[in-house]
């Protein structure tokens, strides 16, 4: 092969023709991270170019030290991967402070944007784009860690929908990686991976996404693949309603929560049978916008309009049905309530089907057994939605609260 | 469980508490698509709060009729899904104009935010997001149409470092589905997948996604999981030679052209353990800037000078390694360009590894035997990036040209 190309026709490539002169070349192997951030963000200063450069998302950061680990309050970024690792053998508590040392640290720097220690990929990192990194601690993790186990903290009482693969049930640890930006989630998580890899082996991994960020107007709630709006009824973050449902106030937990992830397959052919009206009714609210049966299918407000579950229609039956996704999963109950902060997911299809989609349910409760089990428990007896929705991953995990700045997430439980 | 709920704590909940009384509520149900379609994008005009809105994402569309199928000279969307469909046993020339006219129908309409006829969740539909669909025909496809198909319309030639695996391999029909928001991938290749449904099976289907749009700079070049930048070197969508390289201008075929998908899986674990002078030297591009290693790793515009294989260092040898990647893929004859619109995959990993990752390659060319096979062929018999990548997938189509409204995409040869 001949050492000089010049074959090219003129206008095809985008190179420009000065041929540099080596020395330089040879010195610049090895550029330092730093420059090479700069450019692979692609904001390195143009203005020639770019006037009025606007914000790029990919800068945008979430801070990762405080009293409460991030991507719990933080509105949901657009992708999430979810990692749930089972603890090696003969890992002791001492292994488990190193790796969370190690973890800690990466998550600190990624999600402000810089590459991790002995990060290989290091312009991979350039663009946090809100990326949030939380841990939480499953059954044995605790155990090891020689730490008091909250009574909920082991997989939920199995129910009659559940068709539970192991594949995607239980585990160690549980790593949150989400992100308005799927490059940096599968660098973060790779990276975590990398390092959790002499502690832990992964169990299962699941990816989940709403709208990309920018696709719709910001805090529209979010559709699921069955095309409803899925979000409405749920505590707001920044409220006093919102950290009583959220934050644990107990011993390591305190500034804690817990999470429950469901992996829930939705049936959409099926769905896809049933017409407009049935498919309201099973939820009890409008797929237009959301709102309650008993209030306006039209305008944006109505969706946070309350239902009305005693109105009858003329004939003398409930206008949102007794048997409703709604009707069954709100409790009279004042201690009953959770915040979800679900994700769509869409695989690959298997055999004959099209489709092999449905929702990873992540909700964040202070106690699972108070809050998380009785609405499952009246939702297993009856939902009309599970008619289209089947459980097929379930895991349960204590969420240890933040840390500042010189600390690291479980250390609450390994310092 | 009681008709009433009024037990929720104040301020927990974005609710609203004016009970609306019915009526209307029963009335609503089965609202229109287009009431329903508004406020599911949340861009119904609310002035009030939003008095200089920004233009969303979401609302992008990128015209569906012309000359060309879209998807080729399109700037590459954040995501791609691509659907490898088979024909069933039995469908004749007739089934196939049937399939194309509905498949064209639907993504003229979904293309631009319109719900597909009977479409099922027409609220997903209605942020396009620079949607486009690409269809391709393979060999069967082409002989059921009872048409000429192109010598290239084949399998490759197999190349010693294939690992070819039939779940990801050839196939009929092809569909990219490439967009700027997950979401709307999903819905769009479901909808097309339903329609097609009783005229093919699905072979396989792979997703891919670049950065988010709006996480870096428009224009910026993809990175690749191995943090290349990868896509420089590459015609310039709106330049003659991009013209020449893309469209095929024979029968049937002109104004078509030809894709090859391979999906090459990256081995990032082997990648990272090379220091940053090998991995460069490999590729013969810098990691920071994506600058040839004859010119300088710092500065943006240094990535498209052109490389200078010519050069030599001190001690005597190629400044760009002539095993290197782009010295290997680079040729002296004019024919032998392709343009590439490659994509990132990550999947859930298997056994005791961490990553599943690799590139899905997407390649146009006028000719596959006389652009895309010499290339491949060089690297093949020798490029130092073979130690770290290995093909797992291949599959090559005839890609028709656009049609105009009221046409349909295949018409050439089904009409
Ligand atoms: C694939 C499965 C599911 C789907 C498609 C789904 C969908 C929905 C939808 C559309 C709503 C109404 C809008 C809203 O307030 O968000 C809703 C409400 C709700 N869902 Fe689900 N859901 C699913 C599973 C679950 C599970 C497993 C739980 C908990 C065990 C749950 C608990 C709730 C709660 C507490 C509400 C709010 C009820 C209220 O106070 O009005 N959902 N869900
Ligand atoms: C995982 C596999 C691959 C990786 C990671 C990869 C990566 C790269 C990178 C980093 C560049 C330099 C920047 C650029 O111009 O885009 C490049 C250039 C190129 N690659 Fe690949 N590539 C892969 C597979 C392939 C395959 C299968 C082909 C075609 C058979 C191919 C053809 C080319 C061509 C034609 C160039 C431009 C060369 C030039 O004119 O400078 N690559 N690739």
């Amino acid at each position: 092969m001949a050492a000089s190309r010049n074959g090219q026709s003129p206008g095809v490539f985008r190179a420009n023709r000065r041929h540099f002169l080596l020395g330089g070349a040879i010195a610049g192997i090895g550029a330092t991270t730093a420059v090479a951030a700069d450019y692979a963000l692609g904001s390195g200063r143009r203005p020639e170019q770019d006037p009025t450069p606007t914000p790029l998302n990919g800068s945008n950061t979430v801070p990762f030290y405080g009293e409460h680990q991030a991507g719990i309050a933080t509105d949901a970024q657009a992708y999430a991967t979810v990692l749930a690792l089972d603890i090696r053998a003969g890992v002791d508590r001492d292994g488990l402070r190193r790796m969370m040392l190690i973890l800690t640290d990466d998550a600190a720097r990624l999600t402000q944007g810089q590459s991790a220690l002995a990060d290989a990929e290091p312009e991979l990192a350039v663009a946090p784009a809100r990326l949030t990194v939380t841990f939480g601690f499953g059954q044995r993790f605790v155990e090891i860690a020689q730490a008091e186990a909250p009574g909920w903290l082991r997989p939920l009482p199995s129910f009659g929908v559940d068709r539970l693969e192991p594949a995607f049930s239980d585990g160690d640890l549980l790593i949150q990686v989400a992100a308005d930006d799927p490059l940096t989630i599968a660098h973060t998580a790779r990276m975590l991976l990398k390092d959790a890899r002499t502690f832990t082996t992964v169990r299962w991994t699941q990816n989940g996404f709403r709208r990309a960020h920018g696709s719709v107007k910001a805090g529209t709630t979010m559709r699921n693949l069955f095309g409803q709006v899925d979000g409405t009824s749920n505590p707001v973050p920044g409220t006093d309603g919102f950290d009583h449902v959220v934050w644990n106030t107990d011993g390591w937990l305190a500034g804690g929560t817990s999470v429950v992830v469901r992996r829930i397959s939705m049936d959409l052919d099926k769905w896809d049978r049933l017409d407009r009206g049935g498919k309201e009714q099973s939820v009890g609210r409008y797929l237009s916008n959301g709102a309650p049966l008993t209030s306006s299918s039209v305008g944006e407000a109505a969706e946070f309009d309350e239902p009305d579950f005693a109105a009858t229609s003329r004939a003398g039956f409930p206008v949102i049905p007794e048997f409703s996704h709604i009707a069954r999963a709100r409790s009279d109950h004042e201690d009953e309530r959770i915040f979800r902060r679900a994700y769509n997911y869409d695989d690959r299809p298997a055999d004959d089907a099209i489709s092999n989609s449905g929702l990873l349910f992540i909700s964040f409760q202070a106690d699972v057994d108070a809050q998380f089990v009785p609405i499952q428990d009246r939702l297993d007896q009856l939902d009309l939605l599970n008619e289209w929705t089947i459980p097929i991953g379930s895991a349960v995990f204590a969420v240890p609260p933040g840390c500042l700045d010189g600390g690291y997430v479980g250390e609450t439980i390994l310092g």
